[in-house]
C-alpha cells in the first residue's frame, strides 16, 4: 500500500495515534544490523553543511560577518551568511494528498505530507552551548520567520521546531542544525497538552502554566534563571534528570507572536540553559523543542501557553519507560536546578 | 518535600500522567556528567548475579541440572537453580503510604509505592536470543507465578514485566535479567491502550486486537511465525523499525491465565521472536514489556486482549518524536516481517 510518496502516516488501530512510516529514507533490511550511532564525530570536510555558502537555495538567509579563531589569528568567514534555512535533502514528509484516510482492512492511513526544513548555523564546531545570546537570538528569530512562512501554506496543522545535539540524541550530522516540520495532523502529545490546559482553565479558569510558573516564582527551588520575559526552570514532574524548560512569561498560546524584544531575551534564556546544561553535564547530548498552538486559528486553544523543552540525554529509556510511559528521574527537579543555578557562566 | 521513601510519584499538572522520582538510586548531580552507558561488557568475576547460588533470600527458584560447553566438555553448573527471583538491590519503588495524594501548591504527588523484583537466569551469557523454547518458558512461567503473588499484595495496582537487552535499551547489567515492577497507579500507556480497546468496543462490539489479529492472518504480509496458540508479527503502526509483537490467539485481557499448554507455546512464540531479530540485526539491544489488564477485577476491561512487545533499537528517538509523540520507522512493517519471515532459525 506504499505509494510513491515519501512516508505514510499510520493510525494505531488502539489509541487513534498516528506514526509515520517513512521510506523515503529507507534502507535495505539488512542495513538495520550496522552502525547504530550513525555520526558521533565528522570533519568539516564531509560535511553537507560546509558547502552551504556556495548553494543559492536557501529558504531564509541571516546575514552576519563572523569570525573564528586560528591559533593567534581571526580568519574571516567565506561570504556572509551566518544561517540559512535549507530543504531536508532526506524529508521524513513530502508530496501527497493531505488529510485523506485510505482504509485497508480495519486500518487507516494518509500520504505523510509535510514540509521538512534545516536550519544550519555557519560554523560547523560552536554548538548552542557556546554561542551568545545575540546569536542564538539569531537561530529565534529564523525559527519565528519560518513559522509565520509555513504557517500559510496548505495542508499545515502543526509545525514542530526541534534541535538535535549529539549522536545519543539522534542527531546524524556535527554540524549544529535544528529542524522545522510542519504536518498535516495534529501530534498526540500536542493533542493531549491542549486537553490537559483545556481541562485545567475549564475546572479553573486559569492557565495551567501561568499557574505553575507563578508558583514556581513564589517557591523558588525549581527556578534556573529568569529575565524580564522569561524564566528557566526545572519542571515539578520532569520525563528525565536534569529536563529544562523555557516559558514567556506572556500568556499566549502561539510562538509565533514573539516580539523582536522577546526575541532577544529568548534568546538569551535559550543561552543560559543549553549553556549551563552544557557545563554541568559536560557536554551532554540533548534534544529541545518547542510546544506550540495548532496552526489553526480559533479561541478554543486561548487556554494554552506555548514553550520549550530541553531533554538532556541523561539516562536510556528502557522496558519500563517504553512500556508503561512512566519515566523516572533519578534526580529530583529540585536538586537538578539548584546544581544547574550555581553553574558560573 | 521527598520523604525517606525510595521514590515519589509526581504528576505532571497538564496531562495527568504520573512520573517518578526515584531518589533511592539517586546520583550526585555531578554524577551524571560520567558514564551515560554504564555497562557495555561484564566479565562474570564482578556479575552481581553470579553469586546468587550462595544466596538463599531467593523469592522464586525455578530448578534444572545445566551444563555449560567448555571447549570439548560440559561443565555442570553449581547447584541446580536455573532461575531465581530476587528483591531489586536498588529498587525504583519500596515502601510507604499508598494512593494517598499530597499536595504543594498547584502540584500533586504520593509515595512511590511498590515492589521491584529481578527475574535472573543461571548462564551469565546466555541472552534469551540464544535460549531454547523450553527454556524462554520457564523464564514465562516464572512472569505468571510472581504476577499471581504480587496480585495479592496491597496497593498493587498495575504489574509491569519487562526485559532490557543490551547497554542501548538501558540493561544496567549485562547477565541476562528481567524485572517486575508492582505499583500503585495504572501507567497512563496502560489506560490509553485500555479507553482505545473500551472505544473500539463500544463502537463494534468487537476486541481490536482480535480484529488486527484477525486480519493480520488473512492479510499475511505482516506476520512472522504462529503456532497454535500465539502469533508473531510486526504492527500496522509500529513505534520503530523491527518491532515485533506476540499475540495470545486466545481472547483474555489476563497474562496471568496462561495454561501450562500456552506457557510452552508462549515460550516458542517469544524465542522465535527474539532469536529472529537477534539474527536479522546482528544482536540487537532490545526492550520487551507484556500488556496486560490492571490487577483490580472487573468486567469493565474484558474488552482488552494481553500481549508482549518488542522493541528493539534500530533508532534513536530525537527532537521531534519526543516533541511530538509521532515516531518515525524507516521500514515499512511488511518488509521488516518478510525479512525476519526468510531468516532461517
Amino acid at each position: 500500500m506504499m505509494s510513491e510518496n515519501i512516508s505514510e502516516l499510520r493510525q494505531d488501530l488502539v489509541t487513534g495515534e498516528w506514526i509515520v512510516v517513512a521510506t523515503g529514507r529507507a534502507r535495505r533490511p539488512d542495513d538495520f544490523a550496522k552502525a547504530k550511532h550513525p555520526i558521533t564525530s565528522q570533519p568539516p570536510e564531509t560535511c553537507p553543511f560546509e558547502t552551504l555558502h556556495e548553494n543559492a537555495q536557501a529558504i531564509y538567509t541571516a546575514e552576519g560577518k563572523r569570525f573564528l579563531p586560528d591559533g593567534g589569528n581571526r580568519v574571516e568567514l567565506d561570504g556572509t551568511w551566518w544561517l540559512k534555512v535549507v530543504s531536508n535533502k532526506y524529508p521524513a514528509f513530502g508530496q501527497g494528498e493531505c488529510a485523506v484516510e485510505h482504509a485497508v482492512g480495519p486500518y487507516r492511513f494518509q500520504d505523510g505530507v509535510g514540509v521538512h526544513e534545516v536550519v544550519v548555523t555557519r560554523d560547523h564546531a560552536r554548538s548552542i552551548a557556546e554561542m551568545s545570546p545575540g546569536e542564538v537570538a539569531v537561530i529565534i528569530r529564523a525559527y519565528r520567520d519560518r513559522y509565520l512562512a509555513l504557517k500559510e501554506e496548505g495542508c499545515v496543522e502543526y509545525i514542530s521546531i526541534f534541535h538535535n545535539h549529539g549522536a545519543d540524541a539522534g542527531a546524524s550530522l556535527e554540524h549544529p542544525h535544528s529542524q522545522i516540520i510542519a504536518i498535516s495532523v495534529i501530534p498526540p502529545d500536542i493533542s493531549r497538552s491542549l486537553a490537559g490546559s483545556g481541562g485545567y482553565f475549564a475546572r479553573t479558569g486559569k492557565c495551567v502554566h501561568c499557574t505553575m510558573i507563578e508558583f514556581d516564582a513564589i517557591d523558588g527551588s525549581r527556578i534556573i534563571y529568569e529575565n524580564q520575559d522569561f524564566t528557566v526552570s526545572c519542571p515539578f514532574a520532569p520525563r528525565q534528570a536534569f529536563e529544562v524548560r523555557v516559558f514567556p512569561k506572556r500568556h499566549t498560546p502561539y510562538f509565533e507572536t514573539l516580539t523582536e524584544r522577546e526575541i532577544a531575551l529568548a534568546g538569551d534564556a535559550l543561552h543560559q540553559a543549553v549553556a549551563r546544561l552544557g557545563r554541568a553535564l559536560a557536554g551532554p547530548a540533548y534534544n529541545f523543542f518547542i510546544h506550540t498552538a495548532p496552526t489553526a486559528d480559533g479561541q478554543s486553544v486561548a487556554h494554552y501557553h506555548w514553550h520549550l523543552e530541553i531533554i538532556p540525554k541523561t539516562a536510556v529509556w528502557a522496558g519500563f519507560e517504553i512500556g508503561t510511559g512512566i519515566e523516572i528521574s533519578t534526580i529530583s527537579p529540585e536538586a537538578a536546578a539548584e546544581f544547574l543555578r550555581g553553574i558560573l557562566l
